[in-house]
């Protein structure tokens, strides 16, 4: 697939994943987190405009000058923003004219690639088509928020989108990982993000890890050990967090007259106790962990052992703080803004999940979010 | 007209006002105190549906039990209700929805009231259409703050629906008016709200009321003479309110390149001098009056002096906090909730403006806000 | 007694409070509202330095020119101050610098008022010695806030020297007042607040005021009634407050197996059915008054009918807003800031507390807190 | 020196370090990070209350047993504590108190340890001995905050005891350290905390560092930069915290007339450019280096390079997460609560500083803040 068929097909991609949604769906916030589908539809479209057409593209007029100011994220290079909190405020641009938007750049982009790109734009090109891959993926988590929230519970699907998350469970049995020096990060030739570069040797001790991600019926014996009220297992931060948010469950999980339910795309749904456990924050995983005597894996050792195990069905957060690589070097210019600025206060998950992108399935990708999150899927696997 | 016919022109001007808006503008919640037109729409329907339908009449079935949940406002005597800063993060109910909501039970209305209702139901309906007429205000109010606050600046209409604002200035002549015992409160036959009963004596001394309201001239030259950034015209907790909210001129008003703009529904536009000025604050009106060395008028003093002057195009703040007068008392169940729990803390503001109905024209109507809002249309007129 | 003698007498009075106090008492700031002991010792004697002596006295020379910084209060005229919330941060001046500084300012004084001074001077100084007067009562408020919510519960003095909150109790007798206009507001011809001034008609209803305050034990039968349970007892904004802070009962309340015990200045000890109940905030004030189907006086009522019981053991919550009365203007310069600035969004109290200078105990004197405020002695009395 | 006299020579220190406070000095909170001087007194003291003289001496009787609530900070395992930001609100017990109960307990150790105490026992005696110089570093922090943010600046001795600050800059050499695999962590048969323990393997890549710290006159080049100004030296969340903060300086500049001045235990004085730049959050830290086009070193790196430099004058910001070495366990019961729950969102600093104890001067020691903090002796050394 070149890379103008790649464009297509992903541009499209991120169309068909809102096609389910209402109009209204679009444009709430309702927390910070969390982005209005509509914003994320106009975002990764600004991304081409600013980063392609308006730097390459002489014949390009913007579709509207005020979407800059509405649709930048992070990137402070490229001028005023509208605050994150302030996304779910904004019911213009409308969802139609967020749509003419994205054909309006599709239909220039198309021009531009006419011709055969520079290698340097081709990078950006690149760049442009994993950022909304990604944002496909916040696309989900986002929506599923939206719904699952929403006190009338509305399922995005009939069918249950979510049921490939019954995975083999394979009776928790351990691959022995000798110590030693390995090579970690990318060594490739496709893309990868400049946080995955700067192969490098890391020295790594004896460990054991399990084969399989831990399940609700795994995680119910800590809810049943009333392990979300007992601060030992608990980091000093995360037990503060369990108490001043009530925590009781992992995200979309809901007691009614003593039975478990969770919101899934599909609607409110008995918990199925052989699916992995998802939605947890890293203080949940790490409580938990701390509960069974045991660990997370670091990103390093998860990255050694990835081929002993299936993954790719859940996010695993690891004990890994998300920190530059050796020799890991911003690109200059706004690009630079990608990953290196959030190198802080965050914890590395490795894998992926069934919202990722393909595209994005390798065993160096290095996803993050601060520890207290768990809109997305994420999961554990343990290591003793 | 009878209570159906008037029942149904009110609903139907309720969707009127709403007419111009896309989907997406139903939707947000800027700020608190702002209401989605979508909640505004479900919530006048759910007071009919709750007090009059369900209470009286068998036949009728909910359109859906949920809705309760969402559009209760704050009748605590009925049930659970969305806290109000959640009410802008709900997608569902859908605007489409919503609009079936109203015809579902304006359907059930008609066959309800074809025959003739008690007078108690009658009086409940009154209140029902009142109540929807104040939401209407609420309507114009919400969809302005929506429309102006989105940085694209989107005209509700192209006309300017506001012009009637441009009301003759009578050069500030003032009417005196003499010390005495007078009658303040309610004391016709028709429909009138449980806060302005009690008609009661006021004594009131010698005081002089201006013709006119305060213009955007007259309130240039307090801006222009620095008010905004000198204490001494302000309330210890209006300077406070001034300085954390960079507050520096009404809301709505734009400075751009030494000009004022300000947004109305028709667009951003240059201020217009002789207009009264609008969108004060209780902190700002107040200010105003001691720059200029007056004061504003007590409730008492506007109702008798009212029938001097012309009034209407914009709600006037009075000096007055809103209390209960003297023999006030609640309604038993949950429609005494109406008015009296908002006593403390409120100021009374005294007129109407060009959103109010018609039918709440009348110079014994209390209405009253917290003295640092200012989204609704509030002028002043001075006092010495 | 001279004017010197009052100033003397009131500056011994203060220190006298303080006396029993460990030099640690006089630093904390456990709420906004409460100010230090140390500050008040500061505040009101760096009244005396600003606005007499810096003013008026050629040879005077300031003690500190840091302590205008740290000793202003609100006085916007007078330069930067210590905002309210840093006052508790302050471990510098020491306690006996406060000390040696109010020894160094009286003797100013003392030196200063050996010459007769002007009228100008004269009714400075009595309001200085009032301003000094209302910190008295504060200084008792907040030491007993100190005390009482340290952990340790530590005795003020041995003694119970609130024990005259005993008072009689005259079961539950009302006074009959007349309707007709009566005159409010002090006309006498020794010191009084500007508040008070602006001797006023008022029209009156009839009304029955009780002739004693209301008890512990009428205020229990609320509490075990689950009255701070009943939304329908409340203002909205009170409902708020209850739920939020979690109100169950006064303020200084304790209950341990079972049985009610209170703070007092004496130490910890089983609440006294019989005394008045005391730190009620408004809004419990009007949730009882409501409850008993009847209601607070207005602060005109009181007045008028002041001279039909015993008052002055706790301020009496009144239904009242404070507003200017109708005349009222403020002085010029920065004692124009002492009261009319205060005058939105708080409730007159009216009477006097033990913890009040004789002084001031006048039935036209009007106190003021916002509703939400309970560490003063403040009570209630009903009307119907 | 045997375990009594340690034990002894510590308690008598920290007394040595309060030595020229007020009283007043030893009760406020100005922050939640700082604590009074009080609390450090009797926080030291209970420790050995607690886990020594109550588990282990029968003769042994609490001075108070309400200090346990008062004292205890943040072991869940022994009961409730004043909660951190309280702290500042108490007043008693008395400054004298809290030196009697430490001469209470100290009376109490003498003749518990006249006996040979066991090897379990010795063990935490060592912790508490350890625990308590630790609370001396913070003490000499948390006065010059009380002290440094008194608007009066007093000076905490007239000598300059921070002189020592002057070391010798030597032209920013660098040393080279060549890639291999090196043994990380304590190794010796002296006490070293739980986090220091598990020697373990680290490969590190080539990689040179200053043997100099970074200096007042190197960061003032950064500062004229308008380095604060500028994005893009800053992670993402570092941006938020210098805008929201206003942060324009280290913690303790003041830029008066055009001159810099920082306030030292002697008083505000003039910056010496040749002292190293102290008092700096991880976020400047990290934003100077990469102004610098240079980076902080690892943890592994500083432990690998420290017999290169001089260091012990101030804590060196690294660019390593506080997490867990291989192998590390918690201690069982409430010891277990020392180190670990603090491995989340905290960055390592190596080194010791001029308020370390000389005991706790090891090249493995981890001491650990949030990047946010700079209230400590913190500076910065480059590496490329």
């Amino acid at each position: 697939m070149n890379l103008l068929e790649k464009y297509l097909t992903t541009r499209k991609l991120t169309e068909n994943i809102c096609q389910p949604l209402q109009t209204e769906d679009y444009v709430v916030q309702p927390i910070e987190d969390v982005s209005p589908p509509k914003w994320h539809l106009g975002h990764t479209t600004w991304f081409f405009e600013t980063f392609i057409l308006q730097a390459n593209f002489n014949l390009y007029k913007d579709f509207d000058p005020n979407y800059n100011y509405v649709f930048n994220s992070y990137y402070e290079t490229v001028g005023a923003r509208v605050i994150r909190t302030d996304r779910g405020n904004l019911s213009r641009p409308t969802v139609m004219d967020v749509y003419k938007y994205r054909a309006y750049v599709d239909e220039a982009m198309v021009k531009f690639l006419a011709c055969e790109p520079s290698e340097e734009v081709s990078n950006l090109l690149q760049l442009g088509i994993n950022h909304e891959q990604q944002h496909q993926e916040l696309l989900w988590y986002d929506i599923k928020y939206i719904l699952g929230h929403n006190p009338l519970f509305p399922a995005y699907a009939d069918e249950n989108i979510e049921s490939e998350l019954k995975i083999n469970v394979l009776n928790n049995e351990f691959s022995c990982i000798k110590a030693g020096v390995y090579e970690i990060g990318y060594n490739g030739d496709d893309f990868c993000f400049d946080n995955e570069l700067g192969r490098h040797k890391v020295y790594i001790n004896d460990f054991e890890i399990s084969n399989s991600l831990v399940t609700n019926k795994d995680y119910l014996t800590f809810i049943e050990a009333n392990g979300y009220q007992n601060f030992k297992y608990w980091h000093a931060e995360a037990w503060d967090w369990v108490n001043k948010q009530q925590i009781k469950a992992p995200l979309y999980w809901h007691l009614e007259n003593g039975e478990w339910f969770r919101y899934g795309l599909s609607g409110l749904k008995p918990i199925n106790l052989d699916e992995p456990v998802c939605h947890l924050s890293f203080y949940e995983a790490a409580a938990f962990a701390s509960f069974m005597g045991m660990r997370l894996p670091t990103e390093f050792e998860w990255e050694v052992a990835a081929s002993n195990f299936e993954w790719g069905k859940l996010w695993e957060w690891t004990e890994s703080a998300y920190l530059p690589y050796p020799g890991f070097e911003k690109a200059p210019g706004a690009i630079g803004e990608y990953n290196g600025k959030f190198m802080v206060n965050q914890k590395v998950l490795r894998g992926a999940s069934l919202a990722t992108s393909p595209a994005h399935g390798r065993p160096t990708y290095r996803n993050f979010f601060h520890p207290h999150l768990r809109w997305m899927y994420s999961g554990l696997r343990l290591v003793k």
